[in-house]
This record gives C-alpha cells, sequence and structure tokens, in this order.
C-alpha cells in the first residue's frame, strides 16, 4: 500500500534518532536548560541571521499557535486570520477556549491580502463603537498555507508594513516552513522572514522530527515569564533534550534544508506526472502538498492501492483530494503511483 | 561530576530508542490512531486487570493533571488535594489557569487522609451556603507522592470508600508509578489501583520514556469527545506513535516494572549507606527519592562532585535536600557517592 | 435637544420606580429568593403558557448571553450566529473569553436561514475531521435582530425543527423582544416562541427596566447549580428584589406589552412621516428600530437638533442612521422630528 | 417578625430613589457617560482626597472582585488574600474561573499580618523553583473583614509598604466600607485609604443602595481599555445612570457617612445589650457585625421571632451567630430583640 497521506505518517529522520542514542545517558538538566537546546538556539538564531531572536521549543503546533496568541494578545484582543487558517478552522477551538476571538478575513488559496487585513484594521478603529468590540491584536498567517500555497516576499513586507502601521505583531505559522523555504518558487528566505514578522515557528513534526516545533521572538519580544506560561499551559516538557537534541540535528549541515528540498522534489516530479496525464490541480501548489481533482469513480479506484486525503467536494460527482509527499517519500514510490493512474 | 538531581536526567531506556528506530520508517496514521498505541493500550488493560479500560497517551505530568481535572470537573467544582500536592504548588497554577481551584487540605509527609478529605466534603454539604462556594468534585493524590511516601492497600480503599459515598471520581498523579509499584514497602498493585480509583495516569517521562504519561480511565468514564478536548488544551499529539511505541515497549516483558525495581534497589542501597554513616532523614521514603538532612557546610562542600536537589530549609544551619534515583542510576555511582560522605 | 439614540436612554417605567418606593423597607432574603422573585417568575411561565419554564434573572443582555452560552455548551462546543448577531460583533469578545467560539454564517437583514443552519451542521458532521473542529452546539438568532427585523412563526419552527434534528438547543436573544411581540407585522407570540426555542430571555433593559433580563428555560433543561455558575461569573445581584419587582411590575396587567406597543405605534409613526417625505429605507423594520439612508450634509444639519445613531457608511456621500423609539417616546417628538425633515 | 439577618435585606436609601424619580425621564447616554456618572466621579474623587483617581462603577462585590483581579494580575499571577477571605472562600470560584490562583494565607480574625504577607512573598522569590509557581502578584484585603474587623492605619501602612517593597498593588474590598469608616474604633479615613492602597472598592450594596460598587483606581493605574474588559466580564451596565445617580446621592451631604454611622450606632447598641445580658461574644467587631455565641437550644428559641445567621459550629452545644444592622435598622428593633434575650 502505498500512501501520501501527510506528512507526517513517517518517523524522524535517522540522523535525529541516532543523536538521540549517542547523548541518551548524559545526565543533563530539565525544561529546555540542557546544552543541546542551548546549541539549537544558537544555530537557529545564525540561521535566521538574528543574533537577538529568542527561540523558545513546543511540542506541537497547536499548542504552539495557542499559546503564542494567548500569551502575546491582551485579553481583550483577538487575533486577524484567514477564514481558512489553521486556528480558525482546525484547532478544536483551542484559541477561543484560551479566550481569545479569531477574527476571519477572506483567504485567497489559504492567503490573506495586505489590503484585506488593513481595511479590517482601519474599519475597527474608524467604528466609535469599537470599545464594544474585539481588537485586533496580531495578524496571523501560515507559510506555507493549509492550501500549499505561499507569500512572496512582496507580499510579506506589505503584510508586515501593515502590522507596523497599526503596531500589531505578525505571526507567521510555519508548520510546513522547510518545505515552503525549499520551495522552487520563493523568494523568501529564513532571515526576510524573521525580519519581517515579529513571532514564527519552525515546524519539526511536519519537517523530519518527532515532534517539536521551534518558536522564534525575532524582536526582544517573548513575553516575560514565557516558560512560566508555557507550563501554565501544560506545555513544557521535562526533557527538554529530546526537542533540542532534534533541532540541533536539523540545523546542523543544513539538514532542515536538505530534507525538505527532497521533499519538494518528490512533490514536483508527482505534479509531473499528474500533469502529464492530464489530471485537473486545484490550484498551482509551490510546496510538498498537491490538490487534484479526480472523479469519484477513479476515488474508488485508487484507494485500493494509495493512500491520500480528501479535501473538498466539487459538486457531485468530483472531489479534491490532497497528495503530500515528505523528507522520507521515496522516488519508487511516486513512480509506482504513475502506475497507478490512467 | 555525580548527579542524583531528579529522575529525568538521562534519556529513554535503550529499548525504547531501538525500537523507533526499528519502525522508524513505517507509515502510520496520527494522533493515536496506529497499530503501536493500540498495542500499548491493549497491554496497559491487561496489567491493570481491567479490561474495559480506556487509555489515552499524553506528553507530560502538568498536562495531564491539567487536563484530566478541567475535563472530569463541572465548571463550578474544585479539586481536592494536599497543601503539597503538585497541582496545588508546582503546576505554576495551570488548574486554575483553566478554571479550577484547587481546594487545599493538610499533607502528612506528602499524604491526604481519608477522614480529614471526607470532614472537607462533609462540611462543604452542610454548610448552607455551599451554592456559594466551590463544589468538591474530585480528590486528587499523588502516589508515590512528592515526599517518596506511598499509600498502603488500607489507605488507598479507605480514601476510595470516601470518594464513592460523596459520588466524585478519585484522581491518582502516578508520575513516579512504577517506582511505587516496586518498593519493598508497598501491598499497592496495579489491579488494585485501578480498582480503587476512577482514573490514574502511568508515568512515563520519568520511568524510562523520553516523554509520555498513560492516563487510564478505569470505570468507562472517559469524558466524550475527549481528543477534541486534549487538541482544545493543545496537547494532541500528531505523531501519536512516539507515545505508542514507547508505552508499547516499556509495557512488553514487565520492562517498566523491572526498570523500576532497579531505581528502588538503588534507593535501598544509597539509604543504607546514609544509615550506616548516621545522616538523619528528614522521612522514611520507600521509593526512589530520599530526602536527607544535611549541614549547610557539608552540602557546600558536597556540591563540589554531586548534583542534588534543595527542597526546604531546616532552620538557619541545617536543610532537607534530595537525592534522586532512577532506571538508569549506576551502582557505581551511588557506591562513589559513599566515598564523599563523612 | 431631539434623542432618539436607542431605547435605552430614559430610565424606567415610572410603575416601576413606585413599587420599588412602596416595598423599599420589607426585609426581603437576597439572591432572587424573595416573593417578588417568585410572583415574577410566575407571571412570566404564565404568560408563556409554559408551566413548567425555569426563570432565572440577571441584570443585562451581554451579561445574559454569554453566561446561557457557556453553560449550556460543553466545552468542546461553540455558538451558530450570524455574522452580523451581537454575540459575534458587538460583545468585546464575551463569548470568546469564557471559552466557545462564534461559528458565523451568513445573517440577511439580520436573520439566519433554516437552510443555511442546516448545511452548517451537516457539513461538520460529514466532515471526516470534524473532531479536530469546534463542534457546533447551539443556535442563537434574535428576535427582533440588530436590524429590527424579526422570524415570522414558519421561519422560527424550521429553524426549531433543524435544532431538533441535530439536537442542539435554540437560543433567542430578546434583548428587544417586547418589541418583536407588539410589532403590527408578527405573528410570533410569547407561547409560540417558548414552544419553538429552548431558552431564550426577555429584555428589560431597553423594554421599560432600569436593568434586568429573564432568562427562560423551556424544556426542564436549566443546567444544575445554575445559581452557583452565575455567582461564579460575577452576575449575581444580591438584592434580588430589584429584579423581581421590576419583572413582576412589568408582567402585571400586560404593562409589557401595552409599552412595547407604544413604541411600535412611535415607529409606525415615525415610519410615515419619513415616507411621505421620500427618505430612502435602509431595510423594512417592524419594530422601534428605523434605518434610513441620508446625505452626509443632511446629516450634519440634523444633528444639530436630534441625536440619532450612525450604522453603516454607503459609498462616499450617504450614511445608514438609525432611529430609535421605546416605550418612553413623546408622540410630540416625533412630530418635532418631522419638522426638521425636509 | 425580626430580621438581622444581613445588610442587605432592604432596598435603598428613599433619598436615592426619590432622586431616581426626579431624573427618570431625562434622555442620558449610556455605559457610565452620562452626567451623573461624571458627577459621582467627581465627589468621589474629592472624597477620598484624590484628584486623579480613576472611578469606574460596577453592580456588585463578587463581580468588582473578579473584574479587578483578573484585569490587574499577569496570566502568570495569584492574589495574595487570607484563608477565610471573600474571594478565597465565598465566590463560587469566580477568581479561578477567571484564571487565577488564591494564594491562601491565615486569617486572624478576617486580617491578614503584613509579617506574614511579607514572609510569603519573600519565599516565593527566594525559591529557586519559583518560575514553576504562581507568581503573587496582588495583595487582597477586605475592611472591614468578613468578621467585622478593621485595620489600624499602622496596619493598612504596614501591609502598604510590603506590597510596594515587592511591587504589587494592594487591592482593599469594601463591601461595607462605609461601616468601617463610620466606626467609633477606627483611625483610618477615606484619604488614608487612598494613600495606601492601589486600588479599592467603595461598597454601595450593602451601603444602602439598590445594587452599585464604585471602584477606584488611586494611582493612574486603571488598566488599558478597562471598560472593553469590564464589557467582556458581562459586567457593563447599559442604563449606567442607574449607578451614577446611586453614587452621586451617597456622596452628596455626606449622606454616604451619615447612614453609615447609623448602622454603627445601632450596632453598638446591640452590643451593648448583649454585653449586659452577658452574652459571650465570638470576637470584638468595631463595625455592623456582631458576632454572638449562643446556645444551640436558646437559637431555637430565638428563631422564632428573629432572623439571623449561622455562622460557625463551636463544639456540639454551641454555635455562633451573626447579627447585622444596617442603615435601615430601627432602634425599636433592636430594643424589640433585647425583650427577647433571656
Amino acid at each position: 500500500m502505498l500512501s501520501f497521506e501527510s506528512d507526517y505518517v513517517e518517523g524522524a529522520h535517522e540522523k535525529i534518532l541516532k543523536r538521540l542514542l549517542e547523548t541518551n545517558l548524559e545526565k543533563v538538566s530539565g525544561y529546555g536548560s540542557d546544552p543541546y537546546c542551548e546549541s539549537a538556539r544558537e544555530k537557529i538564531r545564525k540561521a535566521c541571521a538574528c543574533p537577538q531572536a529568542e527561540v523558545f521549543f513546543l511540542v506541537g503546533g497547536t499548542q504552539t499557535n495557542m499559546i503564542v496568541i494567548d500569551t502575546m494578545l491582551k485579553p481583550y484582543e483577538g487575533v486577524v486570520a484567514a477564514k481558512t487558517g489553521h486556528v480558525s478552522l482546525h484547532e478544536a477551538g483551542a484559541i477561543e477556549y484560551h479566550g481569545h476571538k479569531v477574527l476571519e478575513i477572506p483567504g485567497h488559496e489559504g492567503k490573506i491580502k495586505a489590503q484585506e487585513l488593513e481595511a479590517c484594521l482601519r474599519e475597527f478603529w474608524q467604528d466609535k463603537n469599537h470599545e464594544h468590540m474585539v481588537f485586533p491584536g496580531m495578524a496571523y498567517i501560515s507559510h506555507p498555507t493549509e492550501y500549499g500555497t505561499l507569500y512572496s516576499r512582496q507580499e510579506l513586507e506589505e503584510i508586515s508594513a501593515v502590522c507596523r502601521s497599526y503596531e500589531i505583531p505578525l505571526y507567521v505559522d510555519g508548520a510546513r516552513l522547510g518545505y515552503g523555504l525549499a520551495s522552487m518558487e520563493t523568494d523568501v528566505t529564513l532571515p526576510i522572514l524573521a525580519e519581517c514578522c515579529d513571532v514564527f515557528y519552525i515546524g519539526g513534526t511536519k519537517v523530519g522530527a518527532l515532534c517539536g516545533e521551534a518558536v522564534v521572538f525575532t524582536k526582544h519580544n517573548m513575553p516575560k515569564y514565557f516558560m512560566t506560561m508555557v507550563k501554565q499551559h501544560g506545555a513544557l516538557l521535562a526533557k527538554g533534550r529530546l526537542l533540542g537534541i532534534q533541532f540541533d540535528t536539523l540545523f546542523t549541515d543544513q539538514l532542515y534544508f536538505e530534507i525538505s528540498r527532497h521533499a519538494i522534489e518528490m512533490a514536483e516530479l508527482m505534479k509531473k506526472g499528474f500533469l502529464e496525464r492530464n489530471y485537473p490541480f486545484y490550484l498551482q501548489s509551490p510546496t510538498n502538498q498537491q490538490f487534484i481533482i479526480l472523479d469519484n469513480r477513479e476515488i474508488e479506484s485508487l484507494q485500493k492501492d494509495v493512500v491520500f486525503s480528501f479535501w473538498d467536494k466539487l459538486g457531485e460527482e468530483r472531489t479534491v483530494v490532497r497528495f503530500a509527499t515528505s523528507w522520507a517519500t521515496k522516488e519508487e514510490d511516486v513512480r509506482a503511483l504513475f502506475a497507478l493512474l490512467t
């Protein structure tokens, strides 16, 4: 059985597991104060060309979004996000559970537009009743988005400029950041991202780690007593080494970028295969998630041999499905998929 | 440098790391639906002699306490715990942050007394104003306690009886459960524990795992849509396999009990060493944490060669310190410690 | 200066103030257990033709929405409401602050459509990932809506049927309920409303009281220990008599309906005046709020003599404004307004 | 039937009701922006000799405590209070429900001691693990306390000094403040109180108003967008005039102090009556609440003619009961009580 179900069906890059084994019996202190965490933080600061960056390791994506948003917002503020954003739709209400509204604006293939963000902020402040409303206190974008799309450098800078003029932080959800940075169609680098936003996270779970996300505060703006608040949210890992060792490995010798590039190459190969066979694409994704439109009968037939994800219905007879590659995808599996296509 | 600082300074038992490596490239589904989680759940049910048990894997201890307590309590209820309980003191207010009061009763070397719990419950219900107060909706105990002490079977049964007569669940925090079950001075087994309480967790982080706690609902009482609420608390792990594989390994061939017994043997050896040298004990702990009273000058001298934890001041000149063993403690290290004692 | 700014610019109906004076020195017990609250509850049950109704008095509208929604929803549930609903827009995020998402669906002049509600519920349950999403656990409508519009009996019954088939409660925000029931264009009565919904509130603040809203649970469904949860939300009034006496007065000799009818008559008179002078209406409102489109220059001129509310911009030169009547509006004031119109 | 059950069994001082009637049909704006609120704020600033004070009117005591505490604390902070404090015991967990732990220290007849507060703060900061604990972020005292006792000026100043040296605000719950200020045994005035603390409230509900408490921020420290956060807690009153008119009346011609003095005179008369008849007092209260120890048989007999409150059991045969006077207590009622005593 082939599987392109998602980018978290395998374990971790073997270099990570090896490193865990090698360091296993070293006695180190807990809660992120060990030398591996420190080393990983330093490597990330360098990779971001952001020497003042404060880096904190958390375990998962929803956890990271909920903690960053909850600790950076004032109680009377909400976060502006695309209607299709992960925080809006697929986090079981974790943002609201911790007290904050997600102020939804339109999503365009997963992306928000700087001018629509600006309109949202402007209208709020112009409304005479705004003190009876939720204050927009942060902008959230994902890069790549939930639809695999990417912001260009110019788009990022425009959104960033809007945020600065309204004095709210820009937060970038980088659950799949590696695949965005390794895309063949991007002009956004890690330093550019760090420059444009106030806080972002480098996704580990979907890019080669067993678990783990590295939150990067880029502007000397990590909330005071952040560790205490992380604990309060139940998210402080006792054996912080587990996260430190993983990120230290991923940011040694460009491993994070290298394995991301492999996933992109596999996605490009897959894209070419679908194109050559005239399969219609739902949208053009330059990253590791590919959205194809299939006849429902074809789905039924393919499912016997391949696992993939349903995305959305397209009328009665057709469906959007997602095929995802990852750092672990094998070329032979992509070619085996082609053999099943008509 | 020797270290007896805590039971989470090493990585994981090597069998766990090996198993992670062996299964690493298998493609499995996420969020705890993989075969390793299923297998681990089944083994835990057997070890508990509790075929109806519902088992859910979470990442850490504070996270587990906060989620179990928050999802099992009604909004107007609090949890009764010892003043010295982990939930009362050392979780950065995670219980209150999620809306519930910790109703503190006295701790006796970390343990609560059935009659004091009963008095607390009785007085609440007899108070004519109780609808203006926080309802006691659950009893929390830790076993072993934060002081290394253990409840006897009879004590557990008495506390359990009080809870049943007031119709509130009994929750046991088993962060160090293995070390309690392996103690030479206990008559409590896993099946007895499962019988006495409504929900408990089997600690992995401090007993051989990289991370992970197995929550066991023993009475068909896992809250509905528990997974959704776990996600809402930011605690649902995408690669659930990481937890499943660890617990599956720990509950294969009695590994969990075997490695716990080793920690106890090391603790007993250490205890004997301190006794022979006439060091005063702060209390009698039958588990892996030993509390010794040291002169402040002796502390200063010992600290040059050994890491251990400060616990409490005892007047101006003496201090209670903690030496912890774990599944990974080496006999040679304990003996090296003796060489440093006067 | 004339004022049609809102329906809460005056104090209370004089019969209420008189009654407060008459009963002032009687010693009664607190927290809603006094005889006036009991009498008011009984009169409301009769007016609703709902003998089993449980009635609880609260102080204000946002408070009521937040408490009803928070205590009736499970932690993993949100409330479905129109994008323009009061809970979505104008409660400073009180619903989210208490942990629940407002799941927004389209508003049509303030109203939701049964089929769109049904689609929202159906799509949720059909989504294979719904356990990672917020469960729609209640439907919220306002009657009259924020735009002064009303649901017909049939529309209410259709929405009610959708809620029942998905087993979620229907909650009606009746901040201006009197004005809806007294409208000349409605076939909805209090008993019909009570039949259709699971919980609603009868607005006092905007309909003749100093403060106060009467929450009515119609299906033996008041959450257990509701009073304790009200206190927990800081909303339990010590001198409950203040609410009891007001509602007892409003529901004696049909006062609530009579004063509401007066507001409607004044609104109809005002409507006629605008129509005769060919002012364009933004929408047809059968209740006490009238939405007129004015040239910006005309607004400037009118504002010298009349207070009214801005509602929305309509391009660069025109604006939607609101004129509200109330139980206290004088016919001479409406006619004085006409004299100012061109 | 006589009643000394509590100080909120009557309505409001008649001057308040008269004033409500006189101003009833004036059209004023909502949410506290009306001229009566403004006038009341100004009078309170003068009475406090604190021209920079920011004054905000809320509806009830628990509501006020929960909002002041929640908006002034950081998320990781709790409030230090006596174990017997209202926020600790009798607010249904409203503080915890909004996310903050009440850090309990001993109560001495309701009062905390400066040195015990200091010890609590010192021990927290000295604890090396304090980042895993709840930060003490505010001190809460009630004046008069729940036991009717009062702090002396010196005690207040000592507590204030401790708070300042640890840079946390001191908050005084003045639910019964009038009765404290009017006591014959106090050297604390409103200006002294305003000087000593950072925020306090002047209780209206128990001192002559129908409802209402005036929160006074004394150090230019009202949290930003406080009104929005009040709304978010469901506590913003639409017809703010109801609160403004009441406090404006209470602070006109010293009414608040005058009616408080009456309650004290009645309490002193009552105290004398009990003393002359050799009834034992539970403690010496200089305010309007008197705590007497009665035989259980005597209670049974008295209850036929008088309503009073049970406070606490004192062994099997005796009980502490509370008799409360108020602004509305009649001398003839106190004398009628004497006639019933043995």
